[in-house]
Formats: C-alpha cells, sequence, structure tokens
C-alpha cells in the first residue's frame, strides 16, 4: 500500500485523538468486519407479535461502509442473530460478506482471512459482547463501542466514542481511512466537483 | 427586506448566542435548504425485510418550516436517497420542493438559486456528511449538525445544539427567523390571539 | 380540599425541589391538560408512506395521569394533530377529555374550565411550542419540557427535568398529586397491600 | 453454591463499584424477576391505531438472561401490562416464567418463592414504579433502574448506571452472576474456543 507520509488536515484531525500503536494496528486493515446488534445498530430489538420486525441502521455509518469498499477494503457483517432485514439493508450498501447466524465469531474471522490471503493482523473486527471476545482478541485490530459492558471494551485496541446505531461504525471507518491516507481524496473530490460546476 | 434595528426579547434570546458574522449571514437567507437524513432526522434508517419502513420527523422542526414559509423564506428538501415517506412529510408541510436522489447537491442548490433569482449569498443549507460538502462550502449560510464528523460540521458557519431529528432544523428556523425579525410576530400573534379570547 | 400540613417523606423529597410559588400553584390545580407531540412523546413523528404510522408514549407517564384521576384531579389532552392514535391511548388510560385539531389553545383552555366551573387559576398545562404560549400564559399552572425552545420554556412556571415522551408528565403529576398531598397515599395502599399479603 | 473466594479479573472490575452488602445480597438469589416495561425495555409504548405495535428490546439484556438461565438461576418476567409480544420475546430467549397482567406483583413474587422452594431473601426484583413497589419492599435483593421516579430507585438496594432498554437489565445480571464467581466461566469458555481454532 502506498500510505501518504504527511496526513491531510481532515485525517490529521482524526489522527490527533489516536495512539500510535492504534494507527498502526488500522493502518494495517484490509478486512474489516462488523458485528451487527449493538454496533451497526443501538442493540435495541423491534419485536411484534411474530418476532423481529425491523432493524435501525445509521446514515452516517451507511456512507462510512460505502467509502471503505470504494477504497478497497473488503467489508464483512458478522452476527449471531439471523433474519431477512439485515441481507436486505447489507445489499442496499453493496455488501456481499453477510455471515448470519454465526456462534463461533474467531472461526468465522479465521475462515475470512485465508479466504482473502490475509493475515490476521489485517483483519480488523468490531464488537459488543462476550460472543465477540475471541474475535477481539485475535484481529490486527479490535474496536468496541460505549455501549458495551466495560470487561469487553476494555478487551479492543479502540473505543468508539458515539455508541453502536448512532455512528460508531462510520467512525471506525474514518479511523481506518484516516490512518491509511484515504480519507482526504473524498474531500479533493467533493471540492473538484464544485470547481467544476462553478467554473 | 424591512428589518427591525431593535429586537425583541425573543429575538434578542437567540440572538445574543450568535456571532455578528453568523447574524449577517443568516438575515441574507432567502433560500433554506435541508438535507433529510441526519437533519431533518436522526439519520436512523427503519428497515424491514423490503427495505425502508418509515422515517422519524420532529413536531419542532414541522413547527420551524412552517415558520419559515409563512415567513416568505422559500424552504427546500435535498437528499441522496429516494423513496415515498419524505414526499408524504414534505406535502403535509406544504414544502413543494422536494429534490430526491441527488448525488450533486452543490449543483442543485445552484440550480435552486438560478430558478428564483437568488445569489448563492442568499442560499442556506444544512448538512452532514461528505455529499453535503460542496453545498456547504457554496451557500452564504452553511449550517451543520452536532451528529456530523467533526471535519463536517467545522465547514459550517453555524452548528446547532441540538441533534439531527431532536429539534436541529427548528433552532436553525430560530436562527434565521431572529436576525431577520421576523420570529417575534409570532409571539404578538399569539398575544393578539390570547386577548381576542379574553375580551 | 383538605390538604395536609406535614408532607409525607416521598412528598417532601419532590417538594424540596420547588419554589413556594410553584407549589402554591401546583396545589390549585383541578384540571391538569397536556399537549401531545413533544410533551407526551419526543415530538418525533412517524412517517410512513400513508402518513403517521405510530406515536411512542411512555409508561411512567400513563401511571401519573392513573394516579392523577384516581386522585380526582381532570385531566385533558389537548393537541393541534389530529389522528386515531392519540384516541387509542387515551381510551386505554381512561382519559375522556381529547381535543385534536385544536388552532386556538387558549380558547380551548377556557371553555374546558368553564365547563368544570373552575377558574383559570385552578387549571394547568402543558406545553412545548408556539401554540401552546397563550394557554402557558393564562393558566394557573404553566409547566413545559427541557426539550421545548428556551422562549417557551421560560413563559413557563415549571419545566419538568426529564424531555418529553421520557417520563415529563409523570414528573408534572408528581409535582402536582405532592403539592396537593395526594401522593403519598399510593405509597400507604401499597405498604397495606404488602402487610395482607404476608400475614 | 460453591463460591470462589478470589474473584477473576472480569468480576472483580463489576465487583469493585459494588458494596458488600449489595454483593451478599445479589449472591444469594436464586430467582431473578424482572418488570418489563422501563426495565427490560426504556418504557416507551408503541401504538399504532389498534393498540400496542410493538415493543423494543435490547440484544445486551438477551445475553444477559441467557447467561443466567445457563449458570442454574431462574429468570421471570412479571408485568402488569398483557399482549403477546413480551410472550413472543421470552420464548425466544427460552424465559419460561412470563406473569402478565399482574396487579399484585408482591404476591406473585411470593408465590414464585413458594413454588421453587426459596425464600424471599433469594429473591431479586427489578422494578421501576409504584406497582412495583411492594415487591421491591419484599425481596432479598431489590434493584431499579435510573430512569425511575427518584421515590422509587430509592427504595432499591441497587440501581443499574445504564436506563431501562439500553442495558440495566444485562448490567443486573452482571452483577448477580459476577457476585457469584459465575461469569468469568464464560470468558474462559471463549478463551479455550479460540484456542481450539487457532491450534
Amino acid at each position: 500500500m502506498n500510505l501518504p507520509t504527511i496526513a491531510h488536515p481532515v485525517e490529521a484531525l482524526i489522527l490527533a485523538k489516536l495512539s500510535p500503536s492504534v494507527i498502526e494496528r488500522a493502518r494495517q486493515v484490509r478486512i474489516m468486519a462488523f458485528d451487527v446488534d449493538g454496533v451497526l445498530t443501538d442493540g435495541k430489538l423491534w419485536y411484534g407479535e411474530n418476532g423481529e420486525l425491523m432493524k435501525c441502521f445509521n446514515s452516517l455509518d451507511g456512507h462510512g461502509l460505502r467509502l471503505m469498499s470504494e477504497s478497497g477494503i473488503t467489508v464483512a457483517l458478522i452476527t449471531g442473530r439471523e433474519g431477512p432485514i439485515l441481507a436486505r439493508r447489507a445489499a442496499e450498501l453493496g455488501i456481499a460478506i453477510v455471515h448470519q447466524g454465526i456462534r463461533d465469531k474467531s472461526q468465522a474471522i479465521s475462515a475470512l482471512a485465508q479466504e482473502h490471503g490475509c493475515s490476521l493482523s489485517e483483519v480488523g473486527y468490531m464488537g459488543d459482547d462476550i460472543i465477540d471476545l475471541s474475535a477481539l482478541q485475535r484481529v490486527g485490530f479490535a474496536a468496541s463501542v460505549p455501549n458495551a459492558p466495560a470487561y469487553i471494551s476494555q478487551v479492543a485496541h479502540w473505543t468508539s466514542s458515539k455508541p453502536g446505531g448512532s455512528g460508531a461504525v462510520r467512525e471506525c471507518c474514518d479511523v481506518i481511512l484516516a490512518a491509511q491516507g484515504r480519507l482526504s481524496v473524498f474531500f479533493t473530490q467533493s471540492a473538484k466537483l464544485m470547481s467544476g460546476v462553478i467554473q
């Protein structure tokens, strides 16, 4: 990977809040996997009398996941629950790798790394509960959320400031993209687009 | 526009929190455009298995948008997403200008200004993400929300204290109406109405 | 009304946070009217493509309104919006007075007072927006919520600490019941019930 | 019960925030009963025109209740309201004891203790309102939530830091499991699982 040595101001703003160790870990991520409930959502489960009615995602997270994919980073969703709603949202975001009903997340992460020819140090995972522990303990970049129990988030290398479902995933995407010098290009594109329109 | 030189106490309360530069920018707004997800909503996307089920708006925002229209300021909604729900809410609020599926918001803002014979300094825009950047950088009054990534909201001239979907749009409307001396009339009307009923 | 002169500890806990003037106003309330959106709810409006899908009420508020009714205080709901959902919830709570589609809330409050042979000093109203102003300025006990614009809540005699839809109405009920010495009876009943079961 | 005398670090983290008296009470719990609205949910009631549409539970709470059951502690849900939604969620979590439409919670708690051959000091209850008072005053471990009125939560032996519906029940489960030395086993299992996969 060709990484810029001097950060763009937007990336510097993000990196300034991170330790060198976290930046180095985020810099190596080639596959980023996310738990769903409590991470991509606020953990709330909406039930009607026939079971789960809906899930609540976040538009900031959606944009972040798209920026990751456009930057060539593989995005995966790995969840213990099952249902058609997540597949619908993932399809809209163009996320092809969606593993549902997974009991052993560590094994799922290993398989993912192998399929993509990555070492575990090039894999990131963001989770919030005991079922996520083994995966968090194996990956190069382990991320968590402030709504997780403290005994989970303390295992992570990095914890978002926004809670799950309110932009935590976007924050995680921004950290990885900034560490890899891949965020500023979207600002430059935006500026070019603007110039194109003005001139 | 005839603007009062001495502010009504209600307007003074709002203006006291603003810099002279922000007041001057808000004073010139003749068209105010808003992004939808994250601004008019809290950015949450409610999905069932067939896609987006609903959107969550705010009654304070609705009243603010009505006060803007009644004051002669043109209100527009510009969003990258598409769907029938927004049209339904906009119709209820009497907002005629609703542009959905917009990729280039800067271009949409320019077209809007031209159609209404306004300069860009007379246009305001409130947004929360990278897709909003080019529009925010062009308009006379650029507004954002505290739930936006910091690298977006720092581009804005003014950021609401309430998050999107919890009254951020109403705060923005109040700022514009107060800067233009157009908010107090609704208090006077309320007082007159009350007198009429009492006497 | 026979009011106790020495407060029960539970009532003292509530009254300790109130000024003598607020206690005196709350003590006189015989009819308490509430706005709906932003007061009995958090102001969020859930829209599908055919309009409002649902409203979100709070179980604490529901219990508070029941305690008010059981204590002989008349409860009314007065809202500018219209729809079948509010009627459904009000029926469940046994609230007979529900006025929807009301533009002039001050007039609605006056009519209510007259029908029940009360003076306006014996009426309370809780609201959060400009449409509520004239009513708030007329009643003996004007209450508001922290999510209201500051220029509205500053008109009120008392503002709840919890926001609308999260227990603001219950807080208001507790204030009135405590000021009237009518809250502790529910604790005594609970204690009696417990004794009955134990012995 | 065989209880470890030296706490696992994860359990120590939780126990460090508790008084010896709370730890002792939690240590004795063999049946833990929970109120639903405001405890297992955030107290919000979602109404359509035909009544309650859905309830919003939390994935962290669900995992906590499963850990309790797997640890041999009996879990019960006791609520004053009635409806099919709670039964659906309870079935998914494998909770067999669900008492709905209960007016006298104290009596329900006594019956529960008797059926399971427990003394009341071995029963816990988590509630948030006046209807829960008599039960809270009887059980060995009385728990409440920060969203309860202060005059309720002050009756409890312990109050969660997270509000109802946002992980309060999980916090309660963690306290009981940590006090009984039954939480760390899930970490050990997770570690073993990980080792098994790696080697």
